[in-house]
């Protein structure tokens, strides 16, 4: 009787560390957002296969993820405003608040510490313990205008800092979040109409914003605040020849050769080239549909592009030291995001509206394998866990 | 007494996958090299402690580490010529082969599936599964001279590559291990005398080797390898101002900022500037010792210089646009090596004569604290699964 209460507390206490999980590593890790069925997929990059499954995240129609430095946690942002810590490993949510009526995206800090959410309603930036969830501030996004605004393009940055874009007001803020309890804020007012999106550059050095309201971006140097925003690329947007906007661009992936930085081009079937060195643009790259993700293959020459509605069946690649579109893929139906393998031997796709995901290799450019996915959208890998700006 | 049997069957089932290890991500984990107990210590770089301890590897007295994609795995090229696969979680020893004679160093393929050792003693390049170590290749180095040759400075490239040089004999090989039983090699002979060790550029394009035996560098454009190799930087050396050199220097660790690149100047105080536009010298920055390891902070401005003997006491940070040494630190005795985290809030610092490692806030240069490590060399973060080179 005495072995036999021995072994139960001994197959307790093996269980408490362990559930039904087998020990594994998290650098191969992943997740898929199924937009419609509120459901992250746990993918496994080397075998390229599906572990298992978690619901209940909530209304995910333009859901985005970020990452805890330890690669176990994912943080799901929703369109309801629920924040979601999901246990990678455990494949279970750890932890939801509806912190906000309308959510657009997140970051983590550089620490590691601090959960930051972008908030449509009521528009503003809350900040939670990455642990607890527990809310530690909140920002509201009042503008100079005395009016309450929509905040979007939100990305960590060196120091502890959040930068984002107040969309109605046409404000940009840095936030220095070392005291979470006294947030040192820097505003910056009139940058331009109606900022839609910001990226901060591999060096931590620029915030750029994307301006939907009129052309052009709004450019902020992190380590010369006092030098403001600017605004560049006056040739960046819509134009005189603009064409109807059915999704809006994200500026998130950028692709890079030497000084260049590739972006879309709003409302057109081009891909810009920035020099970077000048801020101006410094070309052109005529492509298949006006694109939404530009994202630049880790260690290669070779940027990849998706594209809006109606040409959303296909994704291209460009080789960026000659400009060339040089492939042109066709991997499903409502091609919306693609992720690479941290080495770039492998590019994931999300069609959704062919319900699976489509893993290139990206040497040959042949379909490695395809996995099912009910209506996929966002793909996002565990080593973001380790790029500022997310 | 079915039941007990369940238990029990339940327990063993619950503790195959997990033994007494819980669960957890592998994203902030890394390994330091204690070079003279032949150990690995496991180290958190969240909590900052030290989680346990591995023994059996060896001399470990010029030991490197590169980690499987996973990053569940570690393995362990020590100078005895032993590969050692090392279970971070499980903290034990998965397998271990004394594959050569004298081992300097190796690299993971691309797609993770190859670990590459080069050697000494025999000269050459031996390639292994990383999943089981069994080894599927071989490569003997002998130089157009006939003779074998040392072989050092082994990076990954893009495409199951490898690119390696060859000490005595003079000479650049890249390997093309898509189909391991058939390598397709490439040699580059007369490249220049005694490359002692050679790195890959961030954007996975350039092989540089520096050569010991005269001034200079030699660079090879994987991109273009009918190019062949080219000899650049003829001021890079020891020079006509020689100094002893006691510590070869280390390349791998480069720092950046734009298009120049910041490299340690062999047997001379100074950091030297590389314009990679041109590959020519573009400055020089006077240090307090002799350059071993120089490495760009992430996200940032800063680059930071540890030094050979007998200056081994200090490391120091370069202010990168304004090419200024900024800050002087004082860690501990016969420091060897320094690892950022990846979002680069923290430094590690080994302190071998001091017995301990140190870590830094790289924002306020403020130690956060020390830890206890029996005559630290190398520290190697989980983080480099991600890069391509190692």
């Amino acid at each position: 009787m005495r072995s036999n209460l021995f072994v139960i507390l001994f197959a307790l206490f093996a269980l408490q560390g362990c559930a039904t999980q087998p020990l594994r590593g998290t650098g191969d890790l992943g997740v898929v957002v199924e937009r419609d069925s509120g459901k992250l997929q746990i993918v496994d990059t080397t075998a390229r296969t599906i572990l298992g499954e978690i619901s209940g995240l909530g209304d995910l129609s333009h859901a985005t993820v970020v990452f805890s430095r330890d690669q176990r946690y994912a943080y799901v942002f929703g369109r309801d405003g629920g924040l979601t810590k999901v246990d990678i490993l455990r494949r279970r949510i750890v932890k939801r608040v509806l912190q906000s009526g309308n959510s657009i995206g997140g970051a983590i800090s550089q620490d590691g510490r601090l959960i930051a959410a972008a908030n449509y309603t009521p528009g503003g930036v809350k900040f939670f313990r990455s642990d607890t969830l527990a809310q530690v501030a909140d920002i509201p996004a009042i503008g100079a205008d005395g009016k309450r605004s929509k905040v979007v393009g939100l990305v960590s940055a060196p120091g502890d800092r959040f930068v984002f874009s107040l969309y109605n007001a046409g404000e940009i803020w840095t936030a220095d979040m070392k005291a979470p309890a006294h947030p040192v804020i820097h505003k910056f007012t009139g940058v331009g109409k109606e900022p839609y999106d910001g990226i901060i550059t591999p060096d931590g050095r620029y915030y750029l914003a994307g301006l939907f309201g009129e052309d052009g971006m709004a450019l902020l140097d992190l380590w010369h605040l006092p030098n403001g925003v600017k605004r560049i690329l006056n040739g960046y947007g819509k134009g005189s020849r603009r064409l109807p906007v059915y999704k809006m661009p994200h500026l998130e992936g950028w692709g890079f050769y030497k000084h260049y930085a590739f972006v879309p081009a709003v409302g057109h079937h081009e891909v810009l080239v920035i020099d970077t060195d000048t801020w101006r643009q410094a070309g052109v790259i005529p492509t298949y549909g006006q694109p939404v993700f530009v994202v630049g293959q880790p260690y290669s020459r070779h940027i990849w592009v998706d594209f809006a509605f109606p040409d959303n069946g296909a994704i291209q690649v460009i080789d960026a030291p000659t400009r060339r579109v040089i492939r042109t893929l066709k991997p499903g139906k409502g091609v919306l995001f693609l992720e690479f393998t941290p080495r770039g031997e492998n590019v994931w796709v999300s069609a959704r509206d062919s319900n699976k995901l489509v893993v290139y290799d990206t040497a040959t450019f042949r379909r490695v394998t395809e996995l099912p996915s009910h209506k996929p959208s966002g793909i996002f890998f565990t080593p973001r866990a380790y790029k500022l700006g997310w």
